[in-house]
């Protein structure tokens, strides 16, 4: 079964006549095109439409299949216009409400719209092979390109010019884009979990935080070490191993069937019992596929369970405001047996010349 | 007068009680937070809140001025919650359906919500002094990038290799990221107006299209020049210098004051007297700022007279399928006198050894 056919499926379930989908990551996974201005109309009975604009006309004939193509300039219009009298369900997560309005405006006064819940959010959780691969490839990547920088001098540089180096290898190595904007930060600066690169010289005695990652194919790798310049101090370490223990523990818990609270609890555990765990202000974890951050979230609010070929990060931390930080992070999957390490690296401090 | 300030001053004239503003940057221009996650809260009388998550608890701090910063993990219901007995304007136009729910679930019964028209991107039309400069830095680092990538060789490399070196250079130069994904459009490839660079070799004869910028401060460059790898045929001369006319009439109408389809007109009239406007298939032209398109848009269909200090790229091009592409763009500054072309380069045929 085509994604597309679960999608209708899934409609026929919650007995809608259609659906619109105007999110363009849902788009391209249903239907493969990867234009930037483009929406599904799927009835259950009839033919799927691609509404896009004539600047995408070719690509979306190249990349599609089995999908009609409809080039107009008003999406929000032609798809309320389509619409036969009964109950559609569109996206009220992504559309705005002027959007909305739009299809509604468009709309015969027999059509009812309702919300559609993450019918696709929720299919995108589970990866198929193709996007194991993709993710696989995205997060070797990253990880060469990581164990590069680090055999080369980072003392003297400025964070801007060690991030770059850093995109520039995952580059090299064959990513088509970085997943993210890099995040390098030194010294005081590794204690802002956010933290864009600046001109700051990385100086002996700093720890170093390195947060990027690779895209393939549309997928996002998201790693994350921190290392130390010259030898680490006795703050470091103890920073460092409270991280690494809690990291080690989280990833041990992302098995199939595991409430997703147990997973948070789990983590945080490691970090309230070494005494830092009010200094650990971020998500421990989110699910990454097409999008850098997507469901599953990993908190004590998030119910669920974790389900077999769902790709996450586990990335627990300290931050020390003005002293420093530490944040260590897999992309892991879910698999039936033990979790798999997509970003298989050291999470031992490593201290670098 | 703060940005701030004039847009307190805009509520009052919608006469409202406050607005609710959503739009990430929108957020940015208003207080200069730039952070992923944060909103504003504006009462008409009262103190302007940054709504943010712990994350974002310093940068915040470091990044605004006289806006009181409110950590909370509910941007929509906390505003909602805020909200006095009245009418109070929400970005309609950005927020989704369900997050309107939220910020109308947590209001007072006698909370109107109403439409906040487009007022905070009518204020980001008209830059004022560091804004140029920062997009004039930006188009000042694309355009040396491109003459430097046009000073080596090119044939032989593939689409992606010329693209990366492109980017590189920028961030070389200065760039804080590249604007946008660049467009490396060599040979055939080159009739696809927005086509993602592949592994195709760059050959003798090809046209090759880059479109491309910097990023500085946050302001995007967008510039775009078509070249010729060894020697130009009658065929790429013809059309080559059907965009470039067509392009240097737009650039000429860009000025104070001149209405926005007359602009349109102008430039596709240059197309139509030659015989390739059915060739035309893209915009002409946007506006550029903290976002690559912004206001306003150069169409036929935009009312509006164009003003002073107003960025717009002016981008004509001929797209024949299969055969090949020209498109010829740069970011202008419309002034009280001439034009200002902010990424002066030659857009004259070169031929490119």
């Amino acid at each position: 079964m085509t994604r597309l056919d679960r999608f209708v499926a899934a409609l026929r379930e919650l007995e809608v006549d259609g659906a619109y989908v105007s999110n363009l990551v849902n788009v391209r996974y249903l239907c493969g095109f990867t234009g930037s201005n483009g929406a599904l109309f799927v009835p259950v009975d009839g033919e799927v439409r691609l509404l896009t604009d004539g600047r995408y006309l070719d690509q979306a004939r190249s990349e599609t299949d089995g999908v009609q193509i409809v080039i107009t300039r008003e999406l929000h219009r032609s798809a309320g216009d389509d619409m036969t009298p009964g109950r559609w369900a569109v996206e009220t997560h992504d559309l705005s409400v002027d959007d909305h309005e739009l299809v509604r405006a468009a709309t015969d006064a027999q059509v009812e719209l309702i919300q559609l819940p993450k019918v696709v959010e929720g299919m995108r959780v589970v990866k198929d092979d193709g996007e194991i691969d993709a993710l696989r490839r995205a997060c070797q990547i990253s990880v060469e390109a990581l164990e590069g920088l680090l055999t080369g001098p980072l003392e003297g540089r400025t964070e801007r010019e060690v991030a770059r180096d850093l995109e520039w290898r995952m580059l090299e190595l064959g990513a088509e884009a970085i997943a993210f904007e890099t995040i390098l930060a030194s010294g005081p600066n590794s204690a802002i979990p956010h933290h864009s690169p600046t001109d700051r010289v990385l100086q002996r005695g700093d720890l170093v935080k390195a947060d990027f990652g690779a895209r393939v194919d549309g997928y996002h790798a998201d790693c994350t070490r921190t290392v130390v310049l010259g030898q680490a101090d006795d703050w470091q370490r103890e920073v460092h191993a409270a991280v690494q223990a809690s990291q080690a523990a989280g990833v041990e818990a992302l098995r199939e069937g595991t409430p997703v609270p147990s997973v948070d609890e789990v983590a945080r555990g490691v970090l309230d019992d070494a005494g830092w765990l009010e200094n650990f202000t971020t998500g421990l974890g989110h699910g990454v596929g097409l999008e850098i951050h997507e469901d599953p979230f990993i908190s004590h609010r998030h119910a669920g369970r974790l389900a077999r070929c769902t790709t996450l990060t586990m990335e627990p931390g300290i931050y020390v405001p003005e002293r420093g930080g530490v944040r260590i992070e897999d992309t892991v999957l879910v698999t039936s047996d033990d979790p798999e390490v997509l970003t298989p690296m050291t999470t031992d401090l490593l201290e670098i010349a």
